[in-house]
């Protein structure tokens, strides 16, 4: 069980939510962006934190995305982000290359909105952003409104290699969805179109663990296992690993993110993945339906419930855990990092330090 | 490559489509269905064999699911379709417990019809249904509308164990999703939650192919691949095949099925699991959206053709046959067998000699 060896972070240096944002707002408003919209980017990606999420937190991404990409002038520190086209339903926005965050976080607000008016369902893509971190954040806006919420994102470095190819093609393209319940944690996925996120690896390697076949493959299509041999891979397989175990599966959920993200909001190939440095470029696609547009949100989410508890109360298999819904864990990760603080590993802990240092900011986490 | 070998039908009848859809839509009149209604689901069946899903053409679920459950009562031959509900973004059908293929071929185009009138999105869920075939077919109804169709599934007969579990929970429950290309063939997905469709273990069955590791479970938790001992399966993985292989995410698109196709039209999940004698009861989500509601859908076209035809030009692996995306192989299979016709194994043909006889339907295909 790789998976969970992972999320058992060695040395850790616990840090409370709060001052933890504070901290990651004002490394990214020493990078040059202003207050408000480094909070918020702060607080998506400590909200992943909360939600167990590790890989989309702030520990891994600063480095090889925000923090990076603010500083070598790749991501734009004050985006003007734009409607550029709109429908009663619909509408496509330009990050201007801002924190992809930003205008996530504004699109899904309109998308809610529009859905609200119509009383129906609306969606809206993204353009010309960057990496937006955990999918899930932006489907979950959707619950308080009692809605469904749906998110997909697309780009960044090339990283899923196709089946039959040899060389990676796509990104790890998530996708988001969440719906609310009443009583138990709302259902929630938010899952890479891989096995597992790049990120896993990257956590991996910071861990020195092993990893399983198909997370990880080299130039000759042989999986990389090894961790110390990371530096072979040169991509992932997507979910499922091969033709006869469902890898045109994984493979078509990434497809999907690159038509609703990309091909939909006009981001084009060659703009898409010629032109990404470090940093990368994403795009992403934001969706909103009404529960009020089908029965009384109150009884769809009762019956929620019912579904979500019946599935938990299942026998497990001899020797295996109980049975978890997607979004169950989030929830009980968030009630125990509430009390403990979010584990930091040694180091994002000498990298906050580092950039700290580097940034003039003010040290104010402890540990 | 198991999959590969199951395309390979031993001992082949070539009937041409025309005359298929004929003698099928004489079973279903045979059966106490009216005449037009027996001739869509015909051409629904028909229309999958001619894109090379066989798992959900003629050969296997007529017997499973169609002539039984019209036979046995669990099928009503002459539903009553009503829309219960309903906003202008928005509907909610009650399909009478007739054929699956009537009331979606209904709700897509209701939902298709709806997103052009608001000129962005529309959603229709349709409850107290059977099972509506490949799921790809009412995607692919969006695409002349210069629209982008979304359908999934839900129910049937416990299938998925859930990860962690003992016991099947869920259906296969299926996602679709296509988009309309220029002069590439459209982008269509249509994927069961599991690493394959069940289907595919009948066929396995059928011609005596031993099946690959995840594609059946006994009821210890051992996968069965021995085709002999096919009896013993009680259900298969979802699509990942464990946790650190990403089972939580095909079990988290089946629940994602459960919730838009029974929850949102309000079939609960008793009416879902526990009345489910042979024929099954199914539930269904179809969702369109309107290209134009981004942009020009000419140009999204363009750029598809773009994407789709600089995707299959990508190198190979070493050995590896050409790449395909989803989508590609199915336009192939139709231009294949509009030739050819569609080859129906021994089964299927002694299957059909048999049912004519008992429906006294005249036999109007040859072989």
């Amino acid at each position: 069980m790789v998976l969970e060896k992972l999320k058992q972070v060695p040395d850790p240096t616990y840090v409370h939510a709060g001052p933890l944002t504070d901290f990651v707002a004002s490394l990214f408003t020493g990078a040059g962006m202003p207050e408000d919209e480094a909070r918020l980017c702060a607080e998506v990606l400590v909200d992943a934190d909360m939600n167990g999420i590790d890989t989309h937190g702030v520990c891994y991404n600063l480095d090889l995305h925000y923090l990076t990409g603010l500083l070598n002038g790749y991501i734009n520190p004050a985006p003007n982000i734009k409607v550029t086209y709109e429908t009663p339903g619909t509408a496509v926005i330009d990050a201007d290359r801002g924190m992809g965050m930003i205008a996530s976080v504004q699109a899904m607000e309109l998308a809610i909105d529009k859905a609200s008016k119509t009383g129906g369902m609306a969606s809206v893509a993204v353009k010309n952003s960057s990496h937006y971190g955990a999918a899930g954040y932006y489907a979950r806006q959707a619950l308080s409104h009692d809605m469904i919420g749906f998110s997909m994102s697309s780009g960044g470095g090339r990283v899923i290699i196709p089946l039959n190819g040899r060389w990676p093609w796509m990104g790890t393209n998530p996708m988001a969805f969440a719906a609310p319940a009443d009583k138990e944690p709302p259902f929630v996925i938010d899952m890479a179109s891989s096995m597992t996120s790049y990120g896993k690896v990257s956590i991996a390697q910071a861990f020195g663990v092993d990893i399983p076949e198909g997370w990880a493959q080299d130039a000759n299509g042989k999986p990389v296992t090894d961790i110390s041999k990371r530096s072979e891979a040169i991509g992932q397989p997507p979910l499922g690993g091969d033709y006869d175990h469902g890898a045109h599966k994984g493979m078509g959920i990434a497809m999907m993110a690159d038509v609703l993200g990309a091909v939909l909001p006009g981001e084009t190939l060659s703009g898409m993945l010629l032109d990404n440095p470090k940093g990368g470029r994403f795009c992403h696609y934001f969706q909103a339906t009404c529960i009020d547009g089908f029965r009384p949100a109150a009884e769809f989410k009762a019956d929620m419930d019912d579904m979500l508890r019946t599935l938990r109360e299942q026998e497990s298999a001899p020797g295996a855990p109980d049975i978890q819904y997607p979004g169950h864990p989030d929830a009980i990760y968030f009630q125990k990092r509430t009390e403990t603080g979010i584990p930091l590993p040694r180091h994002t802990v000498n990298y906050f330090k580092q950039m700290a240092d580097q940034l003039n900011v003010e040290w104010t986490i402890d540990g």
